[in-house]
């Protein structure tokens, strides 16, 4: 018995190794893919244009630094959820894969927010982009729901506190995406501002997590 | 005797470790270049235009969506594949990368379809599409017969009637794709809707596998 | 010293997994990008120009099929020494790098091939093609060279044999791509088919290797 | 309390295992993205044309090459730190995250660079591409000095004397991207060449790291 429990644990160690690998992945990609947006402005013009027509670019590069941040930090929440999941069922595998397919989608939300910021369509662009985070933050809740269920697929050892800690932190994410996204109706910079304020607010970190975290010994 | 058995044991585990790294990256990539099929359409415009150039574009994000949840089931099959294989060797290797082939042209086909939607040539385009899939399924289970015939690259412990479970539901994607491949001929939008059903089809668990899985202990 | 040699090899094992990974990820990358140099003829065309136009593409196809057949064995073989190299030094990453800067670059002369060919300017393309082949292999042979000379990284248990079989065998990769560059310059078509010749020889499993490949036991 | 200690370490092991995994994933997928910049010519054109029009576009391999070495030396030193980082906490994360910003952005000044060379505007260029190594630098040194202050997050294995000889040859690579980015401001030309020499300089081993490395027993 005691033996079997051993190879069982082997086993889920190295299921939740290769969806955090494939995640990992295409996190990586996404995350490198956003540079491919900003475009570099063709050589063969007047004098002094460099500099003015990087600067006209600038939404694409505010869009571009926010989406990067949003993805890391996701990655980073990713990475936490999975220190506490240790086992795989086929409903995280979708529930997961869902998550990817918004993760991927984020580069097209992107360059469309750089490219239509300031003409008339940047209303549909801004929404589309508040809507891409709410549901990746959406699912990222069903994520964490299913897995943390009844403890259904956490480490035994997952501490309880810190259970209760994430499912806390990580509701607030689509509420607060949900009010980028009213207020992308009405002005587009204030719901591109909030995007990144949420991001820097996720980038900080979680109480309840940190007490948890390795410290020097 | 037993240690070199089990040096061989840590030899083959590592074996796999890089065949399935080196899978999971080639999937990875081709799940996220998907996103690079949808066109940001030019701002430089009349007003409104953004809503409609979007929705004329929705066959690109058809394809989109069921290429991304096919090569999404695909890896999912890839990865419940390689928790029974354990061993590798050389025509392994060979019918991996074959299948991988299949899986990186899978973005071609695709914007294919979304580009010819609509216009004479979406006949060729679906049944492009549809054959892809369809070559990818036989080189599935052409991997799959290679490795369980004989339990020859299996783990010593995988169970005989999940092995046989796994060989039944994969004999069944060639043939389906088939017919969505003889579909193709006669109705595009037909033939699209199918293969969208049956990657949500594939993305249900399957009876035989989800026994094994590990649940709530 | 028994528990000193034991963390000595953790430390190997995790050196090499990590110089492991990023090739596997620069190898993936450089085999999915290759998708990215088919191009999708625009559809705003006359009728039944979509079956011709992609006909034209031929040598797009056969060019995407020599790399990708060619990075995917390359791959195998990259794969096949790391079961046997152990040990990392600072000449091994250098090398591994410009082995990998060589992998990465083949996309390049491969649309390049596929652009000209049947154009002035071909026989240059299939220069470039072959010269790229050349010096992959040149430095997967320094790679090797470096690694096994007086067993300096490799596996205290690699068999003599099979370290000898690797290098005889390898020793004819650039022979055979250095032929392959003379003939570009006196035939574009036959220097593409020695090309994809060769990379099919590589996919056979060699025999030194094979006698030493995991058996069903 | 001897188990305890045991899991903790396997727990760290698991957590920068991560961490390197995602890393090494965006490294690869920008080391390999610069190929994209490398423009194929159009072959419509007149006979003679394409050796003629790759020569022309010699700065796009020039820079294509230091950013492709400048990026493998980066890898190969995030490599070697994360063989003496043991632990992660959530600082590390987002200065590793800052590093990733630097090297996925260093395909756009690089192409940046590589169009505007010779043209007006190649200041600019070759001030933002001196600038992202200058950061990229920065943030490295942030990196090591979280994680080697007071043995924060390293290894308790980690030799002191190893420690800081990282620490004082981390510390020239901004003074020297400050000195680049400041002859950038006068030469073009001598500012990319100095940036390919430093780029070989650190690809050179350094000595207080070497003397560590595993060595032929």
């Amino acid at each position: 018995m005691n033996r079997d429990s051993q190879t069982e644990l082997q086993r889920e160690e190295r299921e939740t190794g290769r969806i955090e690998a494939f995640s990992d992945g295409v996190f990586a990609i996404a995350i490198t893919l956003l540079v491919l947006d900003l475009k570099v402005p063709r050589a063969i013009r007047e004098p002094a244009t460099l500099a003015r027509s990087l600067f006209t670019q600038w939404p694409t590069f505010a869009a571009y630094l926010t989406s990067f941040i949003t993805i890391g930090i996701m990655w980073i929440n990713h990475h936490q959820l999975f220190t506490v999941i240790r086992r795989v069922d086929h409903m995280l595998l979708i529930l997961n894969l869902l998550l990817l397919l918004m993760i991927t989608f984020i580069p097209f939300p992107t360059s469309l927010l750089a490219e239509y910021f300031g003409h008339s369509g940047e209303f549909l662009a801004a929404q589309l982009y508040a809507a891409t985070f709410f549901f990746a933050s959406v699912f990222f809740n069903l994520l964490w729901r299913h897995a943390s269920h009844g403890h259904r697929l956490l480490s035994h050892q997952a501490d309880q506190e810190l259970v209760r800690g994430i499912s806390k932190s990580y509701a607030f994410g689509p509420i607060f995406y949900l009010i980028i996204l009213a207020v992308s109706f009405w002005s587009v910079e204030i719901s591109v501002i909030m995007s990144f304020a949420l991001a820097l607010f996720f980038a900080l970190p979680k109480r309840a997590v940190v007490r948890h975290l390795p410290t020097k010994s």
